[in-house]
């Protein structure tokens, strides 16, 4: 049985052997069921000017996390990341969007947290980068291995290294990959490619900027190539410019990407009200939902911060009119994803914001406010459905730290950085500021450890330190997935 | 039985009506015994550059967590500030010192960690303020009452909140407040005393910036004539210069401070010598070692970022000739505080790693490594006690975020502020940025989420997103105490 993994099978709770003996199985009684009942609220509740009125716990959390902790493995596991979000993320936008006090629906409602190592590896000397790149994180919690920044699910000396994606496919599950990036943008790209150099979106990068991955050189092709060879049973994002890009070599040559995806069975779908549409996804008939040429729109307009920003009068986020009716948003593209794939083969699904960190280069803290929330309603979709399926592991994570910071809000400071003053729902303001670059465009990521939560079978693992690398294992491990299986 | 809680009552796990119903209470065999065997290492073991190489989990931590819930309260409690001290601040100190694979000792080795909100009060709205302060912070967990940047253990009208360590004391457990920072600085200060203004040092000081605490008009007195006054069983720290000024009210009206000491019977050392020949500190002759007249001197040389600082060469950190042997260390302090608190009556210490902060707000990584390093030594010291003993609950945390990141490693970076390169134990270069000014001296604080982490009865608490208030509860209810008694 599948679902009952490995390492499943020490993590017993109360069973003989583990807390103490009991006398039957069923004494063990550590069902699914308590974790249905798992409903956690981290919002102040009270007057927070009074003693105890800021609380986030209501109780001692020993009997939650009881609760929480599941002998089975998972059958699922959604992984949810925010591309460049951590701690200085996730509070601008709580405190932005729903008072210091409040709640980042989903993000703040999942039981275990920690923080993971997101270092790289120098491709010359093979020894830490302490920088990572998007490429380089996701290559490392999917397939286990560390590599130099720019590669994609390959090792340092560019060799491929399995994906989960890829495992859980091999071992029967279905699976899917979602963002509002580009397809071929590095994060949804690791689960589903392998090739030295992340830029290599079609057939014509590939040639030019990582030619021994070009199928007429016997490789895999480019990432649109291999994303359609790899075949997940949903995938959804931007990205469609690549797809009239023509293929040089192989099976499709002289046709472009879009007639490929379609003679290789997949459904196209280019709006939400497609998507919306869309009824049933599978090795038959595979999901492809491309809803933007490049990124999807973010949901709220520019804000950038400027030099003296904090001298400067705060303002609102306000939507953005690209962002129309027909692109959809982070948490639905979840919830439909996660309809899609459930059933009885189990699945793995990654979802990822990708923009927080576009907005983050970009010194644009409304951009990255906008896309934190849509984090935290895929977060809350996937937790939604975890809480009714009971053996669901869903785990949320940024890939590496990035530039903006929360500072002291005095017009007299002078910042050497971009600044910008908001008004939050508290209704006070809050200064942003990007000091590690003067042009909006180019912050720059840094490389503190990054938070790391969780909800469901496994959950526990979050806790503490681990390294990016650890949920490779764990994941594979819960899923009770045979990691050489073909 | 005061180290049964009544949150500790409910925190059984595995035993009936929890996880699942067991046939005796024998058979819930949730005994301290288990804490014992938990020695956890998180340092990479393998090749970082292979597969799982770089992984810091070995196997699934379930076991080990389910080792780390414990359902009797805490005897004893050890909570550990670094101030200033958040992810960049660790990873930093773990990059540079023992390699980005390599672990802080202590730190990352405690099993549960977590993040908490940090905000403080605006002193006139009463609405929450995003970038807290050292005191406000230090009120939070100390009292479990938001206050206003400034405050120290009032409420944001200025009202006096009760400390864990003054709680502690009243219901017959020993105290100890350790610190490298001056003992009026506002860290150790929360502990042990309640003024509306932060600097209000001595006598002096509090006639002039808070004169309604002033003994001469009724108050309590200033922060140093309030330590003495609430009298911990162990102060450990700096601010001798305050000691030599002279109280202007109440009985011992005319005599400085230090005559002061020695006449409520406090043994005074001065120097790492004379402290390791204490042998026993009691409310008879309470413990008071101060060993700088003002800030304990830094453990490591200064090397303060500059602007461009990128561009030029990477340096080694260097020994600090100030911080002589008559300075004892953190790690030593926290030791010796222990081994004179410990015993039947349980206990609570504060120990604070207080210049992470001040290198921080100077620019100078340098410091701030050290002092995170000292940090570390003080938590291993903690953890080693914890874990011998298995009653004792180990909290470590940061008060507030702070300005350093870890950049780009690029010396054609444009970089706004100021940044350093330094050589790390991997022999690699890291590059670190303070972006919130270009005056070494005035970096700021930031108001991002800050990592809180423990060990022992009731660590579970810390896991998931909290409070700053929360600390206060769960303590005070682990170590079982009547909050009101007198």
């Amino acid at each position: 049985m599948r679902a009952i993994s490995a390492l499943g099978a020490v993590a017993v709770l109360g069973a003989a052997g583990v807390l103490g003996a009991c006398s039957s199985d069923d004494a063990a009684g550590n069902d699914g069921d308590k974790v249905a009942g798992v409903d956690i609220q981290r919002a102040a509740t009270g007057d927070i000017t009074k003693n105890g009125g800021a609380r986030r716990l209501s109780e001692d959390q020993t009997q939650m996390i009881a609760d929480s902790i599941q002998k089975s493995g998972a059958k699922n596991v959604i992984l949810v990341i925010g591309d460049g979000t951590a701690n200085q993320e996730y509070t601008l936008a709580r405190d932005y969007e729903y008072g210091a006090a409040g709640q980042l629906p989903g993000i703040d409602q999942l039981p275990f947290s920690g923080d993971y190592t997101t270092y790289s590896l120098n491709k010359d000397s093979h020894k830490p980068s302490y920088v990572t790149d998007s490429a380089a994180s996701g290559s490392a919690w999917s397939t286990g291995t560390k590599t130099y920044n720019g590669g994609i699910s390959v090792d340092v000396n560019g060799k491929a290294q399995r994906s989960i994606l890829e495992i859980a496919k091999a071992n029967g599950l279905k699976t899917g990959d979602v963002t509002t990036t580009e397809l071929q943008d590095a994060t949804p790209a690791v689960q589903v490619s392998h090739v030295s150099q992340r830029k290599c979106y079609g057939p014509k990068a590939t040639l030019e900027k990582c030619p021994e991955n070009a199928l007429e050189n016997g490789g895999l092709g480019s990432i649109t190539e291999q994303l359609l060879a790899t075949r997940p049973d949903v995938t959804l994002g931007g990205g469609w410019e690549t797809f009239n890009e023509t293929a040089t070599a192989g099976e499709y040559k002289g046709k472009t990407l879009d007639v490929q995806a379609k003679e290789r069975g997949y459904q196209v779908v280019r709006s939400a009200d497609e998507l919306a549409g869309v009824k049933a996804a599978d090795q038959d008939k595979p999901l492809l939902g491309v809803f933007a040429d490049g990124n999807l729109p973010r949901m709220w307009s520019k804000a950038t911060a400027v030099k003296d920003g904090n001298k400067q009068p705060a303002v609102k986020c306000s939507p953005n009119a690209e962002f129309t009716s027909a692109v959809p948003k982070l948490g639905a593209m979840t919830t439909k994803a996660i309809d899609l794939l459930k059933g009885d083969k189990g699945f793995f699904l990654q979802v990822e914001s990708g923009s927080v960190d576009k907005a983050n280069h970009d010194a644009d803290p409304c951009g990255q406010i906008g896309e934190t929330v849509q984090l935290a309603d895929a977060v809350k979709a996937a937790l939604d459905f975890a809480k009714e399926s009971k053996d669901t592991l869903v785990i949320v994570t940024g890939d590496h730290a990035h530039s903006s910071q929360i500072a002291e809000t005095d017009a007299e400071l002078p910042m050497p950085g971009l600044t910008r003053n908001l008004t939050t729902k508290d209704g006070e303001t809050i200064t942003v500021s990007y000091g590690t670059s003067l042009e909006a465009g180019e912050e720059q990521h840094t490389g503190g450890q990054v938070r790391i939560a969780a909800y469901g079978p496994g959950a526990v693992n979050v806790t503490g330190l681990s390294d990016q690398t650890d949920p490779f294992f764990y994941i594979t491990d819960q899923l009770g997935l045979d990691r050489d299986k073909k």
